[in-house]
C-alpha cells in the first residue's frame, strides 16, 4: 500500500509551530516526527514549505436556485476551485423548500454533490418551513451526518419569526446541534430597499444604503437574546459591522457562547466598491454589504484578538451576464452574492499573514482547525495528527502571483480580485492522501466525499 | 369675575423654586408676584406648602376591555382618583380596533370621557392595523389634538411588525408627531409562557419568567435601530429594566432623540412580589412584570440625573374578582395591569422626594413640565406661570397618611401598596382655577375638559 | 431713580420662550409681563430680538504668568471683549503660587480685577499648594465668594497628586464647594512629548500627538475614581474628546454627578489646524489640542442633547510675537492658550443655533442659566426674572459679520478664527440695568463688579 | 538509560483531548503514541487518569521579607507544596532593593532557591528604581533567562510613577520582554486606609473598604493607557474585579495585547471572608482583597470563556502567629497575602472542571501551557509533546480529599482553605522524567531546577 513521507516542511496547528516529517498511509496521518523513514515511500520535499491542515471553508453555496437566478458554480466547478486553493473540505447549504422537507433537501444536495466533487464536502441545513414534520426530521439529519442548520432573519422566502427561532433553538440543543443565522432585519432591508427606490436611487450604490450596519447589529442582538432565552450556543454567519461584533462581545461577557464567522470581503473591501462606473459595482452586490473602514479595521482587530472564530468565503457567485444584469435597471433585482471559495485563503495569507495582521497559527485556526472543531470534524479534519485524514497542504510561502477570472477553476465570469497581486501558494495538495494539486493546479479530480460530522466540540 | 390668590406658597418649576404669591383669574393664572392683591378676591393661604403645576399623567388605561376582561375603573372614577392625588390631567391610550379606523376609535374614547371626567384628558392614539386609510387619518388625528401615537412590540391583538413601525414613523413624523412604544419582544413572550406552561407552572410565579429583562431590552434596541432607520424621535414606555435603559443610553450616545418613561412600580416593587401565597401575586401581573432590585437601583438613578423625562401610572386596574380570578389556573390568563393613577404623586414625592433621590424640581419636571412638553401642553400646562391654565396643587409636605384601598376613589377592588405609609398630600387642587379637592378629598366633580394637543416641544 | 423698558423680545431661559416686556429698576429686573408701562422709563425697542440672561464664562485666564511667558490680555482689554461679545459675568482663575496661601492669591487677584473690568467677575481658586494652612483657608474662602476650587493633573508646577486630589475633594465638600479638574495624566504629556523630541519633531505639528486622546481620558476616569472614593460632586473642564466624554457618561450612569464643560474650539476646530504653513499653527497650541473630527461629532452630539453642562471660553491669550514665538524651535516651549471670551457667544451662535445643532434654550443654558447655577450665582445671574440683576443682552438674531482681529477688544495680535462669518450680534447689553454695549460696541467702561458666590445649586 | 511509558492516560492540551501512552526517555518526552513499547521501561499504568503537562504558576512570592514581616514559606517548603499539587514549575518575583540594582536581586534570589527547590523555578524582576544603570542591566537580564518584569501602582516602597512605567514599557519592549503590574491606585489606597482608620476602624474589617474595586479598575485603566502610549503587550497580575475586567476587554477591543491573570481566591473567595470573629480574618488580608459575588461570577465567566489567560496563585503567606498579628491593632499593619501554591491545581479541578465552570482543556491552558507561552517556556514546558521536559502530571480524576493545613508541605500555620473537601489528586508527579510525587506524597526532594526564559510566544 502506497505511502508518503512529506519531509522536512514547518507543520502548524492552532498551537503550535513545529519543524517535522508527516509519514502517510492509508490515506491517514501515520507518523509525525523526526527524520521518518518507509522502505517505497513517496517522498515529497517540502524543505522550508508550510504545512497546514487542509482548509475548511464552513461557508458555501453551490448550484443553488433563488428563484430568479441560478449560481454560475455547481459542485464541479466550485471544488476544483477549492481544493485548487487548498480547501480541502466546504460545508455548504443545503436548503428546504417550503412545503418540503429536510430529507427532500439532503437528498437533492447529495445528488447535486455526490461523484461530482473534487473536495471533500458535508451540508449544513437550512430551515424554511419548521413544522412538526421539520422537528422530527432534526434526528434524521444528526443521524445522516447533519449537525448544523441555518436559519435566515432576512429574505422573505426564507426567513424564520422570532418565534419558530427559539424554538429551533430549543429543538437543535436537544440532539446537540447548532444553528447559525444570517443577521439581517429582513423588514428594515425591505423598507429601505422601498425608501431608496421612491427617491428614485436605483443603482448598485443604494445597495449598501439599504442595508446600514443596524440592520445587522439589531438583527445579531435580537437573535443573542433568543440564544439567551434558549440557553442556546450560536454561529453568527459572515459578520460585516463593528456594531454587529460589539454586540457579540457584549453577549459573550454575559456568558453566552457565540462562535463568530466573517468572510474576507468584509476584511478587504469596503463601500467605496459601490461607486464604480455603470454596472460594475454589481459585482460586490452582496448581503450584508461591503462596510465602512472602520467596520474593516474593527474586523481585523477582532480576527488579531481571535475573537473571530472563522473566516468562511460565503461563496455564491453570479454571473455578471445572464445573472447580475437581472438587476441592470433596479439593484434590489441583482442576485446577492460573490465567489470567493478559491481565494480565501491566498487572501488571507496575503493581507493577514503577510500584513501581520494574523499569525499562521490563527490563520490555521479560522481556516482549518476551528471551523473543524465548530463543526464536528476534529481530528479527523483539520489537524496533522497521527489518525488523522491525509488532507494537507504543502504551502509555498514565498509564491507571487495575481489573481484574475481566466486564469480560475470557478465558473464565473468575472472575479471581484482581479489583478490584485498575491503572496504564497497551495502547492501541493493532497485529500485522503493522494497527491490532487501540484503547482496549484488541479490533477486528479472529483476525489471528495461526503463528511458526516458529528456535534459540537467547543 | 372670581379671583383667587394662592398666597405664600414655594413654587416649583424644574429649574426653579421660588416663594411667590399667585394670582388666578378666569381659570388661568395672572400673575405671579411678591405681596399680590386683588379686590374680592378669595384668599387660600398656602404658607409653607409646595405648589406644583397640576400633574400630568401621561400612561392611562381607562374602560378598556382586553376582551376577555374589562378595566375596574372608568373614567368617572379613575379621574377622581386622579386629581384627588394631584393629578390634573391624563393622556388615555384610545384604541384603534383592527378592521376599523383611527377616527372611529377617537370617537369611541370621547364618549367615554366626555362629560364625565373630574380631571382634564388627552388621548394618544394606538394604531392596530396600519394601512393607507389610517396613513391618511394621521393628519385628523392631528387635527383633532391628538399628536401622538402608540405601538406595540407584543400582544397578538395589538403588535405591529418592524416595517410597520418604521412606515408609521416615518408618517408620523411628516406632521410632528411622536411614536410611543410597548417594548416587549411579543414572539419571546408567546414561547416563554408556552414553556412556562409545558414545565407546569401555571402560577403567577411564572409570569416574570417569562418575561426577563432582555424580552425588554431586545425590544427596545430594535425599535432604536428602527427609530435610527426613520430619523424619528420615540418615546420609550414603562421601562422597567437596567438593560433596557442601557439600550436607550447607547442610543442617546448616538445622537437619536429617545425619550424614557418609567413608571412608580418599577422603582418600588421587586418580584419578590410574585412569591406570595395563593393568588395574591395576581394583584402585580403587569406587563412587563416587576423586576430585579438591581434593576430598580438602576432606575432610580437615572429619575436622580435626568435620564427619565417623564413617570406614569400604566393605570390598567382589574379587580380580583370577576378580573383577576380568570387566570386562577394559568397565569397567562390573568389581565395584564394594576392601579396607580391615584397614588403616582404620593410615591414619587413618599418614596422619591423624602428619601432624597429626586429634588422637587425633578419631581415637578417628570411628573408635570415634561409631559407637558413632550406631549404638547406646554406652557398651557405643566407651568406656574402668567398666561397657563390654573391647575395648580397645593401640596401639605408633612401630612402622613397610609394607602388603603377602600379610601380610595379608584373603583378597583384592592390596591398594590395596601397600608404603605405615605408623606406629603394634594391638600388642594385647583383646576381651570376651580378648587376642586380639599383636603385630599374630591369636593367638585365632572370638570374636566378634553385637552387637543399640539406637537413635541422637546 | 432712572428705569428701562426693553419691549417686544423674545425671552428666553433653559426650559421657555416667551414674548414679553422686561422692566428694569434699580440695575434689577422689577417686572416682566406684557405692555408694561413705566413713567419716564427709558424704551429700547426690541421687536423681534432675542433677549438673553447675560452671559457667563466659566473659564478664563486673565492676566497670567506662566513663568516664561505673560497673557496678552489683561482684566482691562478681556472684559471689554466679553461685555461686547454679551457675557456679563466670568469666572477667571485665581491661582495659589507654591509656598503661599490663598489669601494672598486671591488679594493678588481682585488687586488685577477691582476697578478695571468691564463685566462683573468671580474667581475660582486654583490650589497648588495643598497643607494644613490651605485647608482652613477654605473656609476663608468660601466667606469671601470663592466656592469653586480648581485643581490640575498635568503641569509640573501646578499638578496635584491623587491623594492630594482626594483630600481636597473631602475637605472643600466640607463647605459645600465645588472642585472643577484640568483633565490630562501629567506624567504621560511628559513622557510623549520627551518621545516627539527625541524623534526630532519640533514644530507646532507635534503638540497634538503629545497629548492623545488617551491623555485626557486616563486623566478623566481617574478623576472620577477618586470623587467616586470622596462621594464629591465634579467638574471636568474643556472636555475635548469622545473617549473623555465616554468615561463622564460611565459615571453618570453608576450614579455620580459630574459636570461637564467644553468649549467652542473642541467644537469647531480640528486637528487639522496643526499642518499649516511655518509657525502659524503656534495660534491653536492649547492644552488639550484640537481633536479629530470624530471628537468633534461627538461633543456637538453632547452639546444637542443636553449631556454637556456648559460652554466656557477656557480664554487664554499670547501674543504670536513675544510669547507664542518663545516656542518657535521647541513646541513644547510655546506658551498653551488662546483668546475667546469675545467670541463664545456668536460662534455658540452661529454655529450651533444657526445649524440646528442647539437650541436657543441650549444655548441659554450652557452660556448662562446652568454655570449661574453651577457656580452660585442663580437667580441673581443666569436668569431673566423679576429680582435677578439687570445683566441683559438683547441679540441681534439676523446681523452678519465677519470675525477679525483688528475689530477686536481682545488685546492680543492674532485671533484664531480670522475670516470667520458670522450671523447674529449683542447688539446692545445692559449690565446692572445701565446700557454699557451698543451696536456691539463698548460705550461705558470699568462698570463690572466682583461677584461672591454661594454654593453649587444643581 | 532510565526510560518509562505512561499508560492509558488521558492527554490533555488546550485544543486536544487523546488516548495515548507517553515514553520518557532522559528527562524528556520522546515518543507519544498507541501501544508504546520500550526495552527495560518503567511502565505507569495510568488507565483512566488525566495525564497534564505540568502545572506552572506564575505567580509567588517565596522567602520574601515586607520590612516588617518575613513569609512563612521559603522554597525549600513551598516548591514541596508546589510539586505534591502538580506544579512542577513556578515563576517568583525576584525584587530589586532600592539604591540596588537588578543583578544583586537576581544573585540573592538565586541564593534562595538554587539546590533547594523541588520544583523548577524561573524569576521575574521586580523593578523599584528606574535609573540609567538598571536601564542597562534589561540586556543582561534577557540574557539570563529573565524576560519578564513587575510593576507595582501601590506601596510606597515599590510603586512606580506613570512616567517610569512609561519608560519601563518602551525600554523592555526593545528586549522583547513583558512588563506586569501590580494594579491598584496607591495614593487611593492610603488616602482610603487614613480614612477607615480616622473612622475608628482598626479591624480587618476596614480592610476591602480601604480598596474598593475602582481603586482596581482605575489603575487597570491608567495602565492600558499607558501601554497604549508605549504600544507595548502587557500582563494584568491578580485581577479581581468586574470593573477592571471591563477595562482590559475594552483595551483589547481597542487592539490591544492584555493578559489577564486572576487566582483561585477570586473566584472562590467573597468578602464576607472580612466578617469572621476576632482576628480570624486577617488569615484572608490580601491584596487585592476578595470581592463581592458578583465579580467571583463576571471572573468564573471569563475563566469559562477563555478571556482570562492565566491562573496564578499569588502565594505569599505569612504565618498568623509573628506575621498577621502584626496588624492586631491595626489593620493595615496586617502583612498583605496568603499561601495557595499547594492548593492551586486541586481548587480549579474541584471548582472550576467539576462543576462545569472550565474545560479540562481550559484548566491545562491556563495552568500550565499559556504561562509557558506567555513566559516563553513552551514547548520545553506546558505541553506534552515529543521533546518537551518530561514535566507531568498523572491526575486521579475520583479521588475524593480534604484539604487541612497539618496534610500541607506549606510551612504556614494556617490554610484558607481549611476543611474545604476536594476532588481529584496529583497522584503521580514526574519531573524532568523521574518520579518526585507518589499518591500525592512528595518522594524525592531538590529536584527543581533554575529555568532560563525566553521571549513571550503569544
Amino acid at each position: 500500500m502506497k505511502k508518503t513521507i512529506i519531509k522536512g516542511g514547518i507543520l502548524f496547528s492552532s498551537t503550535d509551530t513545529v519543524n517535522a516529517d508527516i509519514l502517510v498511509k492509508n490515506g491517514k496521518i501515520a507518523q509525525i516526527g523526526q527524520n521518518l523513514e518507509a522502505p517505497e515511500a513517496n517522498i515529497i520535499d517540502a524543505a522550508g514549505k508550510y504545512i497546514f491542515p487542509g482548509f475548511i471553508d464552513p461557508h458555501t453555496h453551490l448550484d443553488m436556485d433563488t428563484g430568479t437566478a441560478h449560481t454560475a458554480d455547481d459542485f464541479v466547478s466550485a471544488t476544483k476551485g477549492a481544493v485548487s486553493g487548498g480547501t480541502t473540505t466546504i460545508i455548504d447549504f443545503a436548503t428546504q423548500d417550503k412545503g418540503h422537507n429536510l430529507t427532500e433537501a439532503l437528498k437533492n444536495w447529495h445528488r447535486l454533490a455526490d461523484n461530482r466533487s473534487s473536495c471533500h464536502y458535508g451540508f449544513h441545513m437550512a430551515i424554511t418551513d419548521w413544522n412538526e414534520t421539520t422537528r422530527k426530521e432534526l434526528k434524521t439529519m444528526k443521524d445522516s451526518g447533519v449537525t448544523s442548520f441555518k436559519l435566515y432573519m432576512a429574505y422573505d422566502n426564507l426567513r424564520s419569526n422570532d418565534r419558530e427561532i427559539f424554538e429551533i433553538l430549543e429543538a437543535v440543543k436537544t440532539y446537540g446541534g447548532l444553528v447559525s443565522m444570517h443577521c439581517e432585519n429582513g423588514d428594515l432591508v425591505n423598507a429601505l430597499i422601498a425608501e431608496q427606490k421612491r427617491q428614485g436611487r436605483m443603482s448598485p450604490a443604494a445597495h449598501p444604503l439599504s442595508r446600514p450596519d443596524f440592520v445587522e447589529a439589531e438583527a445579531v442582538n435580537r437573535f443573542l437574546a433568543i440564544a439567551e432565552a434558549a440557553e442556546s450556543p450560536v454561529y453568527v454567519v459572515h459578520l460585516s459591522t463593528e456594531r454587529g461584533l460589539s454586540e457579540c462581545l457584549n453577549a459573550r461577557r454575559r456568558g453566552q457562547k457565540v462562535f463568530i464567522e466573517t468572510c474576507p470581503q468584509y476584511l478587504l473591501l469596503d463601500d467605496s466598491c459601490y461607486e464604480l462606473e455603470g454596472f460594475e459595482s454589481a459585482k460586490y452586490v452582496f448581503a450584508p454589504p461591503a462596510r465602512k473602514p472602520s467596520d474593516e479595521k474593527a474586523l481585523w482587530k477582532a480576527v488579531s484578538s481571535g475573537i473571530v472564530d472563522t473566516i468562511g468565503s460565503d461563496h455564491c457567485s453570479f454571473n455578471m451576464k445572464g445573472g447580475k444584469d437581472l438587476g441592470k435597471n433596479d439593484f434590489s433585482k441583482i442576485p446577492n452574492g460573490m465567489p470567493g471559495v478559491e481565494t480565501r485563503p491566498i487572501l488571507m495569507y496575503t493581507f493577514g499573514v503577510c500584513k501581520n495582521k494574523m499569525t499562521l497559527n490563527q490563520m490555521t485556526a479560522q481556516l482549518s482547525e476551528t471551523p473543524a472543531k465548530i463543526f464536528g470534524m476534529y481530528p479527523q479534519k483539520g489537524a496533522l495528527k497521527p489518525g488523522s485524514d491525509a488532507d494537507i497542504v504543502i504551502w509555498d510561502p514565498e509564491y507571487e502571483g495575481t489573481i484574475t477570472q481566466k486564469d480560475q477553476y470557478q465558473n464565473v465570469d468575472y472575479t471581484p480580485y482581479e489583478g490584485v497581486k498575491t503572496k504564497g501558494q497551495a502547492e501541493v495538495v493532497l485529500l485522503n492522501g493522494e497527491t490532487v494539486v501540484e503547482k496549484g493546479r488541479v490533477i486528479a479530480e472529483n476525489k471528495g466525499q461526503y463528511i458526516p460530522r458529528g456535534i459540537c466540540q467547543l
